[in-house]
């Protein structure tokens, strides 16, 4: 089954199109944690335990354990496999290099952490993308237009008629042969969504930015969808992982999320009675 | 002094421009070593200890490191420790993200493993990038054309009169406040390295693809280079430290390393008298 299929599989079986993001700050656990590498797994695993019934897919952004040093990559591992079998890890590297190296990275990312899909800057081009494609079962989100102020500086330049993002989502198009490419696109630009969602009816769109960077959930689900109301992963990171500090935080996150979650489910069943 | 001054003084000090690229493929190292993570930082070591006095840097690119599993950030760590503490440590991370995971990993990169200099993808424009400016003293080298074929997908697309990549160079230039900006741009194209040199000509250049990748050395030194014969740092991988599998590879990697920082200076004396 090709990534684009099992992905949406998962979000019909879990009834879901939510993301969670562990991206965790030591300083924002839960007091009674502390801030250790230890007390990061302890908060993952917390989270994912009360909320892996509410979500398609959890993304680590790998910043936030190379943060911990020598034990960030150990904590990596250990979340994914903390996740129920049937969910979606994705790896957010934003990687890219040449292909040697892509190679490496590649084996680090599937290979050893085992990661379901992964982030990857398209600046290199083609040969910096292929290695991970090779992996055909996994899936690989291309940035195409994030959702940072910074997006205006060389994403949406014009090229010829067309700004550069949307050349990396025609090149993703292009080179989609496995079925196991996806796009990431800022929930902060719903114009562009819209558009880009046009281009390619069908591929998997990760949307990360609703919630503390302000972008709009009936818009991003209306959007951002295929058109049977799936295909879109919408991310949430802040919002829900730090709901509350209390000992009991997991009650507060998993509150958050399926309040995130019924609000999406809601627009989806209104806009294509999913 | 600026991250740029630094650089020169040490490339004035050692008398060399040559950087060696610390990529081990644990399956190409010397028999004797092994291939664990141990014999990695072995290697590595030994690379340093008998190329200490040729080089103005080492770069290591963190997916090698990755690769090697659960150990790897502590082989990092303790490779840039083995360095000696004039010469430059360049983190070709490659990485790029909003702000707020972009000081998490400048945190991770400069605090933690304590690189002098970082390799950043621009494609996500300002606000991804400031977190490393911020660290005043070190280097950020924005990938702006690269050594790779896929250079062509996006970095040469016209955006306007100009290509993408050279809309790098000139954000570079203005974001250059601090002095701590640099550019990587590939051996393999050498008129637009020497049109890039005229845009900037001040700028730490570091540049990859001489050896395995076919970069011509005369045309690097002389159109990479700025007007005192300074301010390029190029880049030799593979072909320095996989001289030789036997015992006694430090000796074959010296030589090797020798010749190419001679010949640079060769061409480095005629071109600019230094």
């Amino acid at each position: 089954m090709s990534f684009a299929d099992s992905l949406r599989k998962v979000q019909q079986e879990q009834n879901s199109l939510l993301c969670i993001g562990l991206d965790p700050d030591p300083d924002r656990l839960p007091t009674h944690l502390g801030t250790s590498p230890r007390a990061v797994l302890e908060f993952n695993k917390q989270i994912i335990e009360s909320t892996g019934d509410l979500v398609c897919a959890y993304k680590m952004n790998l910043a936030f354990y190379e943060a911990l040093g020598d034990e960030g990559w150990s904590v990596i591992r250990k979340t994914v496999e903390a996740v129920p079998g049937n969910v979606v890890t994705i790896g957010d590297a934003k990687r890219g290099d040449i292909g040697n190296t892509a190679e490496r990275s590649a084996l680090a990312l599937f290979g050893d952490l085992k990661f379901s899909a992964v982030t990857v800057n398209p600046y290199m081009g083609f040969d910096s993308v292929e290695p991970y494609l090779k992996y055909r079962e996994r899936g690989v989100f291309l940035l195409a237009l994030t959702s940072n102020p910074g997006s205006k500086d060389f994403q949406r330049l014009k090229a010829g008629l067309k700004p550069v993002y949307e050349r990396v989502v025609r090149a993703a198009r292009k080179w989609n042969e496995g079925g196991n490419i996806g796009l990431v696109v800022g929930a902060t630009h719903p114009r562009e969504l819209k558009r880009i969602r046009k281009l390619v009816p069908t591929m998997p769109l990760l949307i990360p930015g609703i919630g503390h960077q302000g972008g709009d959930v009936r818009q991003v689900v209306r959007y951002g969808c295929d058109r049977k109301g799936f295909s879109a992963v919408i991310n949430v990171g802040r919002s829900v992982i730090f709901a509350s500090r209390e000992k009991d935080f997991t009650s507060a996150v998993r509150r958050e999320a399926m309040m995130v979650r019924d609000e999406i489910r809601m627009i989806q069943a209104e806009a294509f009675g999913a």
